[in-house]
């Protein structure tokens, strides 16, 4: 087996590529992150209270330009690792020493890719959940939208999927919406779990130089250090863990979502049209437009969750300090929330472009929908409830049709078909794009601040 | 097969068996909170602007005494409940319309089963987060306290279980505190998002009757209602998710705090002394003294993920509105919950047990542990890092042994084994705390006031 | 914390607690497996070619009296296993010391409790599984027989949920009959790679006295003893997993087959009746008849999964020999299998009960279910299919309904709604029962032998 | 949105993405059986008894000299699959059909895509598990070797990670090439499972045409084609969990063996030195040489059993006949299955290259390693093994060291450290290599008669 030169120990070429795995394919998203945690750190190298200083202000200047190179060429997709390279902390440290020479070789000071990886996966995490809830937020608005246009369309209620009682697709709607709002309170809590700065852990356990990790996490915008630098290792996994368990929290509404949609769109319901470009047809049967959209979106609820519990499962019982299994959560981390944004976004023009068929969804009811409400009329004649309930379900047979339109309408107490309140959808939304807004504001100023460029690059 | 009468309907007595599965003994734990629930829900019904009242404030007084006493005899253990009941809900109904008569027939009326086992288990749940989060805080107390006795205890940092930095005790047992209050937080997190009153849904659709569901809300002491009745319903399942998820949160700290005793009590470290009360015998080799605890802990850990796991997955893809499905939610849902605070109450004691050998924990340092410390010392020289680094490498076998001792004192960034702040783990312990009684406090006034009489019953 | 004797060791009463966990509970469903493990070990000791005998031939034949009384009071539900015993071995010892002294203690020479819970878990899974296959050969007689007396009751055969082609309520029966035949052949795997005897391996590294292990399996009636003494206690969360695995397969196919119930049973299709003995009623809805054991089956299928998953989990990354965390996986093991068999014994009386609907399967179809019958048609006429399917593709509102009874009629090739060999299914079906029979023969007949007794017990 | 015109039908151009997903990518793998599943279908097609010929003798071979050429560009990985293409399936036909016109037009003719997934797959799947068995006795080989020339170097026998008894290197070697070999049996049993042919379901009921199912499965190497065309279809997503799950028991052997070599190497124990060439080191610590293969192949066996969950929870519960979640258990499969070769083949030359350092094993011991067999020396001098057990305990400051390297020559019953079956290691791996022999030689055979060309191509 040939021996392959790598910057920090001579491996052969199967360990190495089994050892880096798709780390150089999945470290192209983290370019940015990486050279903007790197500049944070050398700029507090810079300040370090040494003399002579470990690297003076006009050093930090060039790292600095170095850096902005390398994020402007990642921008245009132009800068490559290699496999050599093991991942983008070791191939940004070679393309700096390249350029700046010895000066290169300081910036690994008091760091390791421990840190590293650790701060490029937090940065990235940051930006992807709030880039989550942005699209969170827009599928909540044309939910909302949706049920306020079909407020007073009639839908059969159901439990156990057998007709209970006399519904809306107003309530049906908002039903999906709200869920996705405590969603968005997961996603949140995520965000603020993840907003640690654990660089200045170095391999765990700190250094015996004067390292002051309150200013790398100032200079990054992250709300606070965190403390322990052993923590700040032992952290990961379980941080990946936290923010894919929101994640699957946001899939879990997605997909029954979706399961409700690929009900109501079969012909035996026909209440909802789903528009001909969100469906694919069959190889050999001419007349199918099928809901795959829907399918995905439930399945991928499947996957999402398994990532999780892939990362659970790699860091469960695993000894205190950096181990590798760790790499093995990268991918799973990043396409769970990939995964997860992509069914937002196709779900969000799904809701808007679909019809319902009020006709349909008023055919839809059979007198027994009206028991209870028959039920809880005999109750206001006097009537125990028990009883009401037994008088009924011993003469089923006499039910009669209610008109669907004008027995949703009599549902006006807090939350019902005719008790939603509009305004406290549009609020909780706006929070959270407010929140989304707010957040990005402190990184890209921290950063413009950082870089001595506007960030994100023009 | 025998048929078996029912409050609610005709079943077989397999069918029945089959579908109560282990409800009629998991239930004796909701037993209270059944009778909270109905306690508010016919204060509710009391108040509702019908003429005649439905129920009138003489009978509910009437409803509130049956209740109390069922409350106290289910805290004597004398309550029980029968497979013909069903369920909880039905037991108590059973009772109170054999107690009643007529009025207990009314207590079911605009209210559903989904209803009150959707606010039994949010009501069971408060309760046991702030009991998690009371047992986490000993544990971070017992943690704190370790790690500040034995702060000047050398250890041998590890990553990828080799040596790798000088270390401390402190800084071990501190990192697992930290880990324990970021595990608080999401406990808190997942506190909030349960702490939303779903009673008024119904079967999830509602009523044409003015119930007023701010008012149940409060007399519970929620801090809100759930807006949409839908999502009232949908969002079980979602919810035993989130709390479970919380709590495997506590069982990876817990696990991995687990493992690294495992491996510390081994003879080849024997840093720490595990007292003879927390472990086991072998049948066959009489020297034994197993870590019985440690591994259990962390087996549990798998468990408690599989239980969440095991929700998720009977909820993903299911349609709108209740299904029986979430049933299963409940064993795994309580169990969960009750594995992770046995946990967390078997390790504080453990932990405040275990004795500290200094003596082995700095024999276990060799030179090579000191090799970065050299390294950076050559950079305080003024040789770039990543060429100190090569230097080190390739002499090695150069490398002397430094006083262990002094190594850790060197490090006094912040998080470093001489730069923890002791104050940072007591404020945040102490606050979790606070947490626990402030919520405590709004609740059982509430309760107090629902029924009258001071709660916990004496 | 007060000290608790046990038979081995003294540890406190929380730890007791904490580390007997449900074993007391579950392990009284071992009792007859251990003291059959512990006639075979104790008949093994006597033949030891060692002078004088470890065990005297009288010797044995006292224990196996012991044993058999034990067996007895087992099957009558009188034999308690006590806090204080930890488990059924040290209980059966502790019994037999009463009873017979100084020959009681010498029982457990050359034994671990490894041993015994390993042997324990391997006879009693043994069981489990044949009973799985003989309950699993009746669901697929109870759906055969459906499938045949409905064969030519036509019913849309769909894809992504959609209408697709013709298809028949005698496909639709035997697909998932043919389902579970095959998972009866992951169940006999499971069997076969269970069926070795562990019996010997000690604590897991044998011990340095002739011991016959080849004697034991024989015994037991094993087909052979496992070979490795390591491997006979590594194996142990592996076997459980490889069982439970094939569990997972059955319940998957229940699964389904319960959600195409819960589909086909709502009125908007009412293809089948579900009897009312198997739904059960809601609280407050007096309409409602309900298909809760297909819910509760589906739901469970995710129960047995997680079980399966929880017990992977704690043995992944667990180094070699004997660790504790073992003993979580017998609750998980024991469920998961009693869940299935649950599942299985409810649901083939459902599917003898289960009314077809064969009119509104009829009334289902419409013409473009259809249309890749005709595309085949124009085929049948020369033209090439990607022409025909676009040609029919493109006048979707040309087609015409055929009659489904006759056009199923035409599908006659192998496997095909008019091209099913019942042979095939009732050969297989024969062949498992067959499998039963034989494998509970041999096993009782080695009991007998060894016990000196008929077994079972009359 | 732009609409994409695909084969098949008209979505836009987000749809098309968002429901292709990796298929293009992924498929690149599948061309070479796509194209033999196609060769077998157009010659069961061209000796359909129809006339006139669906397709003529001369036509069939037209259609497989096409289908050569393109399994000659897969195989110098030449033939690209474009999004527009969807997949494999429908790039295949534009290939032949852009060839060969009208005739292209035809392939299809009783076939839907779920047709060739479902073979394709299965065709796949068979080569991954034979070159996983190949892989696995490759490293049965090197176990069996390492521990045959470790026989007699002693080694502690542990249980709870604490030292329990004597053991050997030779026993710790094949106790894990037991479990692989046990492995290997889940993996033929997957094998066999999987080795039944799914064409002719069409999209899963069948076809109005006399298609020959039975020659298809000849032409095409099966052992025999599945029974019910419906099953053919539910039963994916099956198979993929079946041959997942003995694929994670492999990873469970390896992840096992993996945490012994973790432990074993730290210099604690230093009993086996691993080869630089299979350690990396770290960016800031000189010194370090990490055993990151092992760490990375334990957590590849929570990926791989997360991939085996994800597909179980993707088609749990979903409705019979083709659902589009299966196409996400497509990446899950592939790249379980890669990953456990991968492990395989990485793993055996490690083995290789590991030395054993006999010193450190043998100082290892301690006088209560020996324990258990001095007990069991008292019970050969006549005192019950109860009695020398508890003498023990309360004597064990008096034990005395043996010396370990006879101690375990003591130790000859069948499977113990002496009693080791050097033929039955051997003879099983020889089995598992003549199936991997005779199972290809069997397809290569049937493949080479379809194509009318040797196959593997030259």
């Amino acid at each position: 087996m040939a021996k392959q030169k790598t910057t920090v120990g001579t491996i052969n070429n199967e360990t190495l590529a089994f050892t880096a795995g798709r780390d150089v394919e999945l470290d192209q998203a983290l370019i940015t992150v990486d050279c903007i945690g790197t500049a944070a750190h050398v700029t507090m190298l810079s300040k370090m209270p040494l003399k002579p200083a470990l690297i003076t202000e006009a050093e930090r200047k060039q790292v600095i330009e170095g850096l902005v190179e390398i994020i402007g060429l990642a921008q245009d997709n132009k800068f490559k690792i290699k496999l050599a390279d093991q991942d983008v902390h070791l191939a940004v440290e070679r393309t700096l020493t390249k350029k700046l020479g010895d000066l290169g070789k300081k910036i690994h000071t008091c760091r390791s890719r421990n840190d590293q990886v650790a701060v490029d996966l937090r940065l990235y995490a940051k930006e992807q959940i709030l880039a989550t809830l942005e699209e969170a937020a827009a599928l909540v608005a044309a939910l909302v939208s949706f049920g306020k246009k079909h407020e007073a369309v009639p839908m059969v209620g159901r439990t156990h999927m057998q007709p209970g009682m006399p519904s809306s697709v107003g309530l049906w709607a908002t039903a999906h919406a709200e869920s996705l709002l405590d969603d968005c309170v997961s996603l949140v809590n995520a965000y603020e779990l993840n907003d640690q700065c654990p660089l200045g852990s170095a391999a765990s356990y700190g250094v015996p130089l004067p390292i002051d990790r309150q200013l790398t996490s100032d200079l990054l915008g992250f709300s606070r250090p965190t403390h322990n630098v052993l923590y700040a290792n032992n952290g990961r996994g379980k941080m990946e863990n936290i923010v894919l368990s929101a994640m699957s929290q946001v899939m879990l509404t997605l997909s029954r979502l979706a399961q409700d949609f690929m009900l109501f769109t079969m012909p035996e319901f026909n209440y909802f049209l789903l528009p001909a470009e969100f469906c694919t047809g069959s190889s050999i049967m001419p007349q199918k437009q099928n809901p795959d959209v829907c399918e995905l979106v439930r399945a991928k609820a499947s996957r999402v969750k398994a990532a999780e519990l892939g990362v659970y499962d790699l860091i469960k019982g695993s000894p205190t300090g950096y181990n590798r299994d760790l790499q093995e959560a990268k991918e799973l981390f990043m396409e769970g929330m990939a995964t997860t944004r992509a069914c937002l976004r196709i779900v969000t023009p799904m809701i808007k472009a679909t019809k319902v068929n009020a006709k349909a969804l008023i055919d839809g009811f059979s007198p027994d929908v009206f028991a209870t409400d028959r039920a809880l009329e005999l109750v206001g004649e006097g009537m125990p409830f028990r009883d009401a309930y037994h008088y009924i379900k011993e003469n089923l047979h006499e039910l009669e049709s209610i008109d669907p339109v004008e027995a949703i309408q009599l549902k006006t107490h807090l939350g019902a078909p005719f008790g939603l309140d509009w305004d406290y959808f549009t609020d909780r939304t706006a929070a959270v794009k407010e929140t989304v807004r707010e957040e990005r504001k402190v990184f890209n100023r921290a950063v413009t601040k950082l870089l001595g460029v506007g960030y994100p690059l023009a």
